[in-house]
C-alpha cells in the first residue's frame, strides 16, 4: 500500500547524508497521506546503506501500526502530532544536524540575520523549551510534538511560514508541504544556523534583518505577489 | 543568439556548485556582449543539475528579455545597474557563500588583513547599507545596484580593483573583466571572508596588514609593474 | 591465527579516514579475543593505504607480541591497560579527531549539553590530567593507560556508559563492546565535542541539559527498557 | 636533466590541493639537489590541474633559471635563501592554508597545545614580523627568506626540529628533508593551526602543554631514541 508515497519517503530519507544532515542513523523523514490519514516513516535505527523502499513503516494517526515488518522511528509520536495539528504539513523531519542541533543546545531561538533566512522562514526559529519531568515521563515522543504545537500556537506562528522548530537541548524538527520539501526546509535551517552562529561572532552587537527587507525576500518568493522562479 | 557567450556564462554558473560557493539554487552568473549591449543570465530558480546552456536568457540593457524560454534571475536587476556604471565589468555573479554572507548578516566591511586578500583585492571589501522601505517598494533589484554603484563613487573605488560588495544582511556580488573572472573572484572572497573571521578570532586587537604590504602584492599581481604569473 | 578478528580490526581501522577521524597515521584500533586473552592492533606509523589485514600484530595481556612482522601501535601499551581493567570492552580506538583533541588541548571534560551526546554517552566526557615527568619517563603509553582507569575507578563511572575519555594536551581513547562498536563512539565523540564547542559560543551561560532528559535518551537505547532500533 | 627530481616536485605540489591546502594556484613547493645546488620549483601562476612534471623550473642558488619554459614561482627568492641557509633542507612548500593563514594574519606564533603538535614540531610556530617598508621595495621575496633565516637564529632554533613558520600578514612557509616531507609538515601545521585556534575558543586561560610531555611526544618519533614507526 502507498507505494509511491514509500518511494518518496525513502528518497527524502536518502537526502538527508547526501545533504550532510546525518551521522550514522540519527535523522527521519516521513509523509502523509491525508486521503486514508495514513503516514509512512522511516525505520527506527536500521542504517541508511541498507534501508529500502519497502522497509519503510505505515501508520495511522492514533499510533498504530498499519504495515511494516520494522519499528517505526522512536520519534513517531512527535510527527503524529505535527501532522494532527498543522493540517498544511504533508512531510516532516528530524534530524541532529551539527549547526541547528547547536542552536538547540544552546537553548537559543535562531534570529532572522539576512535573506537567505527570509527567503524561506518568516521570522526566528524558536526554540521550546525542555519537557518537565513529568512530560517526559508520560510520553516523551508525543509531548515533544504537543509542546511545538502549543507554541506555534501561543507564539500565533503559521506553521507553513515557519516550517522548523528547535528543541531545547536536542535538535530541530522541520516540516513542508510533503518529505522533498520538508527536507529541503531542514536543509535550509542548517545554512541559515550556520551564517547566524558566524554572524554573532562577527558582530557582538547584531541586530536582526529589518522588517522591511524580511518582507521583501519572504513575499518574492510566497504567496500571491511572487515574482521568483518560473511561476 | 550569442551561442558562445550562453555556454560561458552556464559553464560559470555549474562552477558556483563544484567550488561550494551555493546551496541549491542559490546564486547567479552573467556575462555582457558590449558590442550588441546585450547580457546573458541564469534562469530564475533552476535546479543546477537540469541547467543547460539554452536555457540561459538574454537582456538588454533596459532590462528587456531578448531571448529565452524561462524567466531571468530575479536579480537581474542588480546585474544591470552594475554593467550600466561599470563599462570595464564583463561578468557579476550573486551567491549566498557561507562566509560572505555571515560578514553581510553582521553588516561589517572586511578588513584586508593579509596579502591572500591583498594579491586581488584592493583595501576592504566595503559592505553597503540596507535599503530604506522606500527603495525596496520602488525597485529593490534595481536599488541594490544602484546603491553598490553609488557608494563604489562615494568612496571612489575603482571597481576593477575592488570586484567585490557586500550587502547588509543580504549577501555579496562580485565581478570581474568576463564571467569566469567574477566566478573567481567570489572563491577568493569567501576564502577572504573565512580567514578574516578566523583571524579576528585569534587575535582581538587585529589591525589590517601595513599598507606597503598590501600594495607590493596588489601591484605584483596587476598593473603596468606586475610579475607573477607567465605575462 | 585470529584471522576472523584481524579482518574485523583492519576494517575497523580504515573507517578511521573513512570517517574523517584521522590525518597520515594518527590513529589504531585494536579489539581483543576475550578466550585467548590476546589483542589484534595496527602496526606503528603504516599508511592507511598500504594496511592489509594481515598486517596485524597480535599481542598478549602481558605485552609481548604473539605474532605480526610490524611493530605494534606505539599505543599499544594505553590499549593493553583498558582491556585489562575493564573486562567488558572488547575495542579500544584512539584518534586524534580533530574537535576531540581541542577540547583535550583545552583540558577540559565535554559537558553533556543534548540528546546527541546522552544518547551514546552518560554524563560528561571526563578529561584526565597530564602524567607527571616520573610517570612519563617511567613508562608513558602504560601509564596513560592505568591513569585512565584510576580516574574512571575514582570518578565511580560505567566504562561501557561512558566510552570515551579525554587525555589532556593529548587527544581521545574511545572504546566499545567490539572494533566497530569502539570507531562508531569515537564518530560519536567528535559529533558531541563540536556541537558543544558550538554550543557554548552561541550561549555564554550554556548548562547541561536536564538530567531527566540525559536519563530518558540514555534509556530508551540501553538497558532493560530500551525501546530504540529493532530490539 | 633532473627528471627525477622534477617528478616529486611535481607530485609534491599535486599534494597541496588533493590535501586541500590550496585554492587556484595559491601555493608552490620545491625541492634541491644538493650536488649540483640546482633547485626545481613550480612556474608562477599555472594552474594545477595544467601542470606536468616537464613544466618544473630548476633554478640556480644565485637566482638563475637554468632550465625551463615558464617564469618560476613569483615566491623562488624566499625559497632560495632557505635552502642556502639551512643546509638540512631538501624541500620547500608556500600555502595559503586556511587556519595556518588565519595565525599569520593574527600576527601570533602558534603555541604547542597538544601532542599533535609535539610529534612534529618541537615547541611554538613562530610568526615573524611584516618587512619594512625598505625591505619590501629592496627585494621582497629574497628578504623574506632572509628575515626568516635571521629570526631562527636569533632564536636559535633548529630549523628540522621546527619545520614551519609563519610571516606576519601573509601566510606560511613549511620545509623538510624533500619536497614529500615538506608538503607532509605543511599537513601538520594546518591541523596544528586548526586545532589550536579551536582549543583557545574552549578555554581561555589555556597553557601550552608540559614541556616533558612535549619532549617525550617529540622524542619518541625523533632521534637516537625513537621508537614509534618500524625503524
Amino acid at each position: 500500500m502507498l507505494e509511491e508515497l514509500k518511494k518518496k519517503v525513502y528518497e527524502a530519507n536518502m537526502d538527508l547524508p547526501r545533504y550532510g544532515l546525518v551521522t550514522f542513523t540519527w535523522g527521519n523523514v516521513s509523509a502523509i497521506d491525508r486521503e486514508t490519514g495514513y503516514f509512512v516513516i522511516k525505520p527506527s535505527g536500521v542504517e541508511y546503506d541498507k534501508l529500502t523502499p519497502e522497509d519503510m513503516v505505515v501508520m495511522d494517526l492514533d499510533g498504530n501500526k498499519v504495515e511494516g515488518r520494522y519499528n517505526p522511528s522512536s520519534d513517531t509520536a512527535t510527527h503524529l502530532e505535527i501532522y494532527k495539528a498543522f493540517p498544511e504539513v504533508g512531510g516532516v523531519v528530524h534530524t541532529h544536524s551539527s549547526y541547528a542541533t547547536s542552536w538547540a543546545q544552546a537553548g537559543r531561538s535562531i534570529p532572522c540575520y539576512g535573506t537567505t533566512h527570509a527567503d524561506y522562514i518568516y521570522g526566528e526559529v524558536p526554540c521550546v523549551r525542555c519537557l518537565t519531568k513529568e512530560e517526559i515521563d508520560e510520553a516523551y515522543e508525543a509531548n515533544t510534538g504537543r509542546l511545538i504545537v502549543s507554541e506555534f500556537k501561543r507564539m500565533d506562528k503559521d506553521p507553513m511560514a515557519v516550517p522548523a522548530v528547535l528543541c531545547k537541548n536536542h535538535g530541530p524538527f522541520a516540516w513542508g508541504k510533503d518529505a522533498q520539501d520538508a527536507v529541503h526546509n531542514a536543509v535550509v535551517l542548517e545554512e541559515v544556523a550556520k551564517m547566524a552562529y558566524r554572524a554573532e561572532t562577527i558582530q557582538k552587537d547584531i541586530q536582526p534583518a529589518p522588517q522591511e527587507l524580511q518582507d521583501k525576500h519572504y513575499y518574492r518568493k510566497h504567496g500571491a505577489n511572487a515574482y521568483y522562479g518560473q511561476n
